[in-house]
């Protein structure tokens, strides 16, 4: 396994100012992180997968440790083909804890030599997720607080 | 601050098998982890300094990226003087999260460029802790689940 | 914005004994409880809004501090345009905190002078909700420790 | 009330090796146990009623304390029926708690001398559910972990 | 071991009703339940081991499958030599819960063949505990809502 | 009881930005908030009493709605003697909640018309205490974001 490299998996529907700054802020532990875009044909999205992906690009255009993947299954068969020994997650609440130490601990057991590595949110983004940019688009709220500027005019 | 550095401070009074778990697959992402051994004037410890460093010094005495040191204070003032960027903790359960969270926080809030970086403890460590380890000795229990063989006839 | 008026929202779906004693609990410290019942267009209801409306109406029918309203889009929204300074609450668990933290922080983020205020359900309503509710009506269990007697009939 | 029976209600869909080891550990308490798989019309399931039954019998089959039935219904009401006094239940995780604490005080509100008994699962089954079977199901992926045994090759 | 003997463990200084309720609703299950009244040097009790028992004593005068005894050290111990195979406990909040979690795999961990059996407190008990009785009591509050009748004139 | 009147308990040893925050923001409920500084007897403070109410005092010398006292014993007994109707508190995370909730439940069944009130601390506050003041004053760390301004040079 390649203990250089991470990904940070999700579906970005769409990618959130949570997201961008756990990656950037991960950035310096590794030499490559790889945005993996989870694609699952039984989930319904707000954005396509080729959007989701170009917000991506958008936004870390300038940055050439980061990589943009889509896959599809699971995240274990993912790393285990492009031997990647870290999963990378952001922790906003206790909640968050809970599902995500069930599915951080369901992967270890399914690939022995992978772990996930968790940053915490900031403050000022314990709140912000995909589910509450997708309200507020529903409803014509101000998403600028959400959403990294460099995309907010695309949404 | 040298990104390839992180520090994981604490008592360590005695290391667990939890705290060694967590420093070895952390290893992957670091040049070198500083084990940083708080010492506080104010707080009563069952084990001296020297037997707390010397615990550990012979559970990693194969390990050149780790090296032991002593700290007094804040642990961002032993980043800042050291220009550690990460510092390295262990998840168990939701109400660590909720503490080590404020802690966190309040650690970036003191240095700007400073990020604390979680791994979980596995699931058969959830409920170790240095302070059972205390307790288990006191009654004479048994340690041996709890605290790494190397050091287990030492204490 | 008028600092004594409270929106209490939700969908009362059907309204329960622990929404009630929230409203008769916060009257003292408002001139005016807006009942606000959401309504959404993609949402499934066990009763229409008529019928939620006019449960909320009987239960409160001697109350003349509280007025009933029926709103669509975002409960910020719905402040701004009425002029509402404080949003009302129930908190039973640690799981609704945490969910309720999040929707009151992006409130907040939204429109800065509205400020959620939360009192607790009763430790005899811990267990109470709109779900529970639908579900023992669906298997026609006994809905009386639930439901305010005043409505029990009309269910 | 027979106070030496228990019903361990469920879904089933399917049986995990943490249910199986909970119901084990439990069978000391009780003279008989009765394992009740869930049948609710609305809901769907990856596995038929006859398979999820018949998967439970395969594991249980030399163990004579214990008894399957399918229930449609409240749990209460099937503790009722049968003069059931206990209902018993596994925790994972507090989020499992906090869910867990709601059922069982609506079920003690609805039939007085009931009372849930609650076992830990093993550390090393805190992250086995059904869903993440039904999951790694349907990526093909290893269930080893995560199923008895002896139903491994039924699935 | 013997599956038909549990032990519930605890300071009791004072018991409060909310242990009361636990026990009298756990003695269906078992043939006998013995009341463990930890004792530790270390410790400072308001009430001494003499009272504590006497209390406990007291509420249970007429019921013959109760026994009280008094401990020292680790409580698989107590189990080991008395054979016991459940530990019962009560569980009010997520809190108590995370913190009972780990007291119970070390037990297990400890001493494989036990097993902690949990019972919810009542609602009404949510908030009761020992230590708020204690505080009433230096302050002269009103305690007949936390402690059993059969002792509030002896505290 | 004055259902106008609100007390924010609390050692305030010493005040926060977090503190003086919740109160500000709920200063539009009531027509006066009484500041009621806890002195015990038997607990060490950093702070004598007379400079943690002269903090207060400062802090809220042009806010003419805010009354400071210094009260002994239960919180309840000070709302009696006042005749206050609600309780004012903050909170920060679902640990701080499950600890409230117990306060706020006992205190309500000791006088049973008096509720507790609860505001979020900001996200930038969620990691604010007077713990982590102390802390920091003791080894001289800066404490510009977590106390009121006009403090910050008399502490």
């Amino acid at each position: 396994m390649n203990q250089r490299i991470a990904v940070f998996p999700g579906s970005f529907d769409p990618i959130t100012v949570g997201h961008e700054s756990v990656v950037r802020r991960a950035l310096g532990m590794f030499d490559k992180i790889i945005i993996g875009i989870g694609q699952n044909a039984e989930k319904k999205y707000l954005f396509p997968i080729e959007k989701r992906k170009m917000f991506i690009e958008k936004i870390f255009e300038n940055e050439n440790k980061i990589e943009i993947l889509v896959f599809k299954g699971l995240t274990v068969e993912f790393c285990r083909k492009n031997q990647i020994a870290y999963i990378l997650r952001g922790l906003r609440t206790s909640a968050d804890f809970e599902f995500e130490r069930a599915i951080a601990q369901m992967n270890k057991t399914l690939l022995h030599n992978v772990d996930t590595v968790f940053l915490l949110t900031l403050p000022e983004h314990s709140f912000v997720s995909s589910t509450i940019v997708r309200e507020l688009l529903r409803y014509k709220g101000d998403i600028s607080h959400f959403v990294p500027k460099s995309i907010q005019n695309l949404l």
